[in-house]
């Protein structure tokens, strides 16, 4: 499996994604799944993957050989003039390459062969915009109402998002909402693991403003990994009992 | 989809469940996922049911018939010696049933009705016991290192279970806690709905300790989510925030 979470703030774009990818729970491997394409100042465009790893590999390797060859007959990530039109490109390679692979091996292949992108980017002049593509091509952008959007293994880190998230959140402290979450994760599925990878897109800048990896002894996730279950358990604890009369 | 807990403490058992049904999302019912067999101060036995709603009434209809009417060829509940064999009966009368259903439906019906059931109980003079029956009619038991189990809709109330949950915990506690784990999964899924039933079952005593439902304007559990959003955010805020160098 896989967890990947691009965020939408007041301050721009902040992306999480773990390296964890399995076939089969003996068949563990650790593979980037955050890729991006930039030119300083006038655009960048992030993208994080789940799913079928050979699948996203091909998409990737599509993108940057384009992106590599200029005026080719299909666009690049480079050329797009718009976040909407890089995001139709990438969902039509997506899809495309999911065809491919079920042509080759069958119709039932489609499944097998499928795979999810958060895409999210800035270019110069836009506002900044992130996106969910399916492995139909088709995509979703986050809104005001809905402005994170989680792939992969989602369900333990989304009650710590639903609750904490706020447009206004610093990127300080969404780096701290999305650690929690992925620790969330980590401690409740083997298929999701460290390290995670980080990047930070301030608004407006159209370039990286912050790109590392966390591993498993980095002393601030390890920090946050501990101080969440203590502060989990107090704040357990700060609710009042409920008040038992037993038969 | 549905949400149940059963949790072993040194206290005792105490169980929890939704009560959502859905065919569909523009198909949802009410029903009530918890069934107890009781002879107060000899054997108190809980189900809680998840999966294809025809299987799971139709075991607890066959194992009420037969509870009814002792003596039959086949043991009822109220005879079974052990726990082990409450167990063994609710199994082995739910892969019977999926199974028949399949065998009049086709080969691949098995999974469609697949279902679930988490069982706990004591026996006078033997200890609480509690388990995981799956639909293959086989089982495994809760031990110190897995005191709880969970069916249904798992993932997002998990992380403050395996964060909160000690065996020493009073069930005024455990009812908190769980009360905090369903939130959480109400807060995040359509499929997981209000009232709750719960249950406590005191070790040693073989009765129903508590049994009561919780629904929407239940004014504990108004306060416990409002109260554990806020505890949440404050637990975050509690944390160091991420030390920000943008490049």
């Amino acid at each position: 499996m896989t967890y990947c979470v691009g965020m939408q703030l007041d301050a721009g774009l902040i992306f999480m994604s773990d390296t964890r990818t399995n076939a089969g729970i003996d068949n563990i491997s650790t593979f980037r799944k955050m890729f991006t394409w930039e030119v300083p100042g006038e655009r960048v465009i992030t993208i994080l993957s789940a799913g079928n790893l050979a699948t996203t590999q091909s998409v990737v390797s599509q993108l940057e050989e384009r992106s590599k060859v200029p005026h080719e007959r299909r666009p690049s990530l480079l050329e797009a003039p718009t976040m909407f039109q890089v995001a139709n490109l990438i969902g039509e390679t997506l899809r495309d390459t999911i065809r491919g692979g079920a042509l080759a091996n069958g119709a039932n292949a489609e499944t097998q062969f499928g795979a999810t992108f958060i895409v999210g980017g800035q270019i110069k002049g836009m506002p900044p915009r992130l996106f969910l593509i399916y492995p139909e091509g088709n995509f979703i952008e986050a809104t005001k109402d809905t402005p994170f959007f989680q792939s992969g293994e989602t369900k333990y880190g989304r009650p710590i998002l639903v609750r904490a998230y706020e447009p206004g959140l610093s990127f300080a402290e969404a780096t701290k909402l999305l650690m929690v979450s992925f620790d969330s994760t980590l401690k409740a599925n083997l298929s999701v693991g460290l390290p995670f990878d980080l990047q930070i897109v301030p608004a407006g800048e159209c370039r990286i403003g912050l790109e590392t990896r966390i591993d498993a002894d980095d002393p601030y996730y390890n920090e946050i990994s501990k101080g969440w279950g203590n502060a989990l358990k107090q704040a357990f604890r700060s609710l009042p009992d409920f008040e038992l009369h037993l038969q």
